[in-house]
């Protein structure tokens, strides 16, 4: 399951309005008339579910962009919100396919894509045919979104050189990014040894990369920042993006599942390989755990006592412990580079950071 | 399943370098090793696997510029190649998700990558961890092929409203494809009712857009040639593709597999919606034929009978009547786009067109 607990101390009213407005636009670029009713049935489901995120990256892009280029012409403005609409377009198609691999029907309590296509399926067919055909539209359904993200990265109208830049972004992104998914699915089904080493460097690979660096990295690239400044926001924005995650990992175990909207307890449910349950691994407490963990039919008592024993065994302090560290090198290295970045993006950043430690949802 | 049977009047070797090299350079700028052993596993096997392919859709693609544009610099024609090399990979990208849609472990009687994946996993997992696991790794695999391709074209190296067109050619490609494939899965199980219309227009989306038009329209666009010639032979491509996937599915059924290489009946086993099926299926032989069609333990014997049975009802004659019509239509296609199409370019396209019509293979 890909994380989409989502705080966003970037909450800006206007910024969420440039950025749907521009989602908007770009699906109504295309008509999916001439493609068959398959296809826009498909395409219109597609749409529907970017819809109504909560645009932790995009704004972040903003936020950051506004900050370092508050000059920006109305033309230069509009490329980075194109932009900015695609890393949410990108976002999606990551989704769809994370939901593919994890075979889930729902996303954040509703029926996802693919529930949807499973849902309104044919009766002539049976629960299995109609399964593997909405497995196939939610494949299909986030190649479009991939292919449309990389549509816009590769139009988007500034100079030559920077859109090879943002494109080289992008593509390292989506490297990093498929690494970091093939390794969560290997430590997840056991193909892969989960030791704690692993289990960071894929949280960096598949929430710092994408999430927190490609918008950071764009907003440089497209304000017309230097590759110096670039590296910074690059160092910060993946120590900020695995402290994101960690925190993560700690509010959908320990937090109100009425607050953050997550299923409590699903995590431990579906075994998911978290920096809280290496840290048990290595502790003596873990031989009255490992039944339960990854039981599918895992009661709620079960899931209360497990919980009560990730945080005597101190997994719950040493995820703490990892987050405060995290957060401490990203504030480093904006010192760091105060001398090549401005106050106010640094200013963004850290108020970005304030968010994540106080997160509840 | 995505139909590889290819024939290759254009093999001419000397393209057929210039393309596997060209796919060489382009996996050869990838460094995988920053992402992890994962990730190169990965990586390498997608490369393996698009090696070695019979590069139908590049060549299409390099025979027509040839023609088209015979005094093209050695800069230009570069850009050519690298635009033939995408189109493979994009053909790549497409058979694997093919391929995991189908839950295919084969193609053309070897592993594919899914197949390779599930074969090298730990053996400390189980089949069905395996099974997963491979199955994750067919989409991410393909999730790359799909990102470079786009990258390709995003970047090649012509004039930008050139650039624009190709790219606009891409998306036009994808989202036919696309169709094309949900289509094809929603007649196969059940969802879409097989009608002759559907099971054409499948067809038209699936094998002739990517396969057919997308080599040609690039080919006309890469040399600067007019909309309009764009547009002849867009429709020819059209002709030709439907034609050459007709002819196909002949052959699966018809033809001799030591010679085609497919498994023989595969597509009676399958349950593959053919026009050769819809047509058996309005005739009163049907009622005779539904049992065994569509079979997985299907018998040799009882695939020999329903073979002599889609003989006797006619659907053979229809089916060869279609391809003939089609390429009717092509050669007309042809013939009306004369006065702004170079005879070198209809001649290499009536020399293709001779190719199907001599299959085999």
């Amino acid at each position: 399951m890909m994380s989409e607990i989502l705080c966003a101390p970037l909450d800006e009213p206007r910024l969420r309005v440039d950025v749907e407005r521009e989602l908007q636009t770009i699906f109504d670029e295309v008509d999916p008339t001439p493609y068959g009713d398959g296809f826009a049935r498909l395409w219109n489901l597609a749409v529907r579910h970017i819809q109504g995120g909560k645009l932790l990256r995009p704004l972040l892009l903003l936020e950051t962009y506004d900050a370092l280029h508050p000059m920006a012409s109305v033309g230069e403005r509009q490329q980075a919100v194109r932009v900015a609409a695609a890393i949410e377009t990108l976002h999606c198609a990551f989704l769809l396919h994370d939901d593919v691999i994890d075979q889930d029907l729902l996303r954040r309590g509703r029926l996802n894509l693919i529930g949807e296509l499973v849902d309104g399926a044919s009766t002539h067919v049976s629960r299995a045919q109609a399964r593997g055909w909405a497995q196939a539209g939610g494949i299909l359904a986030g190649d479009l979104l991939l292919a449309s993200a990389h549509q816009i990265f590769a139009r988007v109208d500034v100079a030559h050189e920077l859109r090879l830049r943002v494109l080289d972004l992008l593509q390292h992104t989506v490297h990093e990014t498929t690494a970091g998914e093939f390794a969560d699915v290997g430590l997840a089904g056991g193909v892969i040894t989960p030791e704690l080493r692993a289990v960071l460097d894929m949280t960096r690979q598949k929430t710092a990369g994408y999430s927190f660096e490609l918008p950071l990295r764009a907003a440089v690239i497209l304000s017309g920042g230097s590759l110096e400044r670039e590296d910074i926001l690059r160092i910060a924005g993946s120590h900020l993006g695995i402290a994101y995650q960690l925190q993560d990992d700690l509010l959908s175990t320990f937090g109100d599942a009425t607050v953050h909207g997550k299923d409590a307890y699903s995590d431990l449910r579906e075994g998911k390989q978290t920096a809280l349950i290496c840290f048990a691994r290595m502790s003596g407490a873990w031989h009255d755990m490992q039944t339960d963990f990854g039981d599918p039919q895992l009661s709620t008592a079960a899931a209360q006592r497990l919980r009560a024993q990730l945080r005597a065994c101190g997994a719950e302090d040493f995820v703490s412990d990892l987050i405060e560290a995290e957060l401490a090198a990203f504030h480093q290295s904006l010192d760091a580079g105060a001398a090549s970045m401005p106050d106010a993006a640094r200013s963004v950043l850290r108020s970005f950071a304030r968010g994540i430690q106080g997160r509840t949802s």
